[in-house]
């Protein structure tokens, strides 16, 4: 049986890196939401007043009865049914971790451009998210990507893959944080390549996998747009 | 060998999830930046150049050599290891779901006060701090709360518990939440008992438990504070 994977239709969003997994792995996967009536039926399992283990929100899979929901459980769950974990189950927990930073990362990008109220219309907001967005550039930009460039240099198995010697699902996440952030803030993320070589390196590597380039090649990725995480507005985007 | 727990010294914040899975389970564990020098050594690990597996931020722990970071997955490494996690391995995934939603919960708490900045003080963003934290009060507790109240009600093992028939850490971080939220807005959360009774049952359950009582009565528990996640900044709160 196939599994099943609930996201917003129209975005790449949190459920961007959970496709990145299937569509590497080359697995069956229905995105529910893009079936007709795939909306409804996602809503039913967040809203379900009866049913067992019920998601907060998307993203979350279903494989057969078992729901998983959160991008990092997610990806716990398929890394090794998938091929994308490590074998050591020490080093599982590690990837988890780079996995949870990477969470934080994008929960801070999505408050750049919405700091005061999700419920809220960006318009509304635009000051605070102007300062906001100053900071993340001046400084979480850095801070995350210098962190992860020394998780890179210091593998003890190779500075090519996060964890472990072997591709895995947090490679394939910071090749999709790559792409949201040049998306989102051209200026901001001018220099990426030279101040963390090996984040870019790994990013080029996964975009040369056979599986992701016809995955980005076909309709099934969508673009970025001002519905996702990662938007694209001029006005809270600066030079760093 | 004792574990090892590394989280900033003086304040409840992000550890205190991990503490209360030491403390219930009554394991010996060594917080270790309330140690001399503690703090040197916890930040040794996060600078490190050389150190494989490093952590972005603390609360990490240290289990022989390997680190893990990120309360959720400390949690869940932790689970199986004192007893406080579900024996069936499906459920497993549903409990690192619930405390991953209680992550996000957190992590909005903190930004009711640092809405624009961690790096900048509170006060000087309290304009957007109000308008966040009035946002957090009328919608976004409810929202969460509804969610694990809805969730302990279809519980099909019984309401008591968040997750399978037995303690597990995600009742003892629904504890912690109710805590966090009663001393940052006590007129916000003045009708929690009333909206939400099984978290608050839940919540009054931990209470109650011998290692939980002592632990809470000991100088090993330490008061809410303004440098913690949970702030009580008067300014902040309002009825609802």
């Amino acid at each position: 049986m196939a599994y099943e994977l609930y996201y917003w239709d129209g975005l790449q969003g949190r459920g961007e890196f959970v496709r990145l997994a299937f569509e590497e792995a080359g697995v069956e996967y229905i995105d529910v939401a893009r079936q007709e009536d795939g909306t409804g039926s996602m809503m039913k399992w967040m809203k379900s007043k009866s049913d067992a283990h019920i998601p907060f929100a998307p993203p979350f899979i279903k494989d057969g009865d078992l729901i998983v929901s959160h991008v990092a459980n997610i990806l716990l769950y398929l890394g090794p049914r998938l091929d994308l974990a490590p074998q050591d189950e020490a080093l599982r927990f590690v990837a988890n971790g780079l996995q949870l930073t990477i969470t934080d990362f994008v929960a801070e990008v999505h408050d750049t451009h919405h700091p005061i109220a999700t419920t809220r219309y960006y318009e509304d907001q635009k000051d605070a998210a102007k300062q906001r967005s100053a900071d993340f550039i001046e400084n979480r930009i850095p801070k995350f990507m210098s962190y992860f460039e020394r998780v890179l240099e210091n593998n003890p198995e190779g500075s090519e893959r996060a964890v472990g010697s072997a591709l895995s699902y947090v490679d394939l996440s910071l090749f999709q944080i790559v792409e949201g952030l040049r998306y989102a803030f051209p200026r901001g993320t001018k220099h990426l390549g030279v101040r963390y070589p090996k984040i870019i390196a790994v990013h080029d590597a996964v975009e040369k996998r056979p599986n992701i380039q016809s995955y980005l090649a076909s309709g099934r990725r969508l673009k970025f747009n001002e519905s996702g995480i990662f938007r694209h507005y001029p006005e809270l985007d600066q030079d760093n």
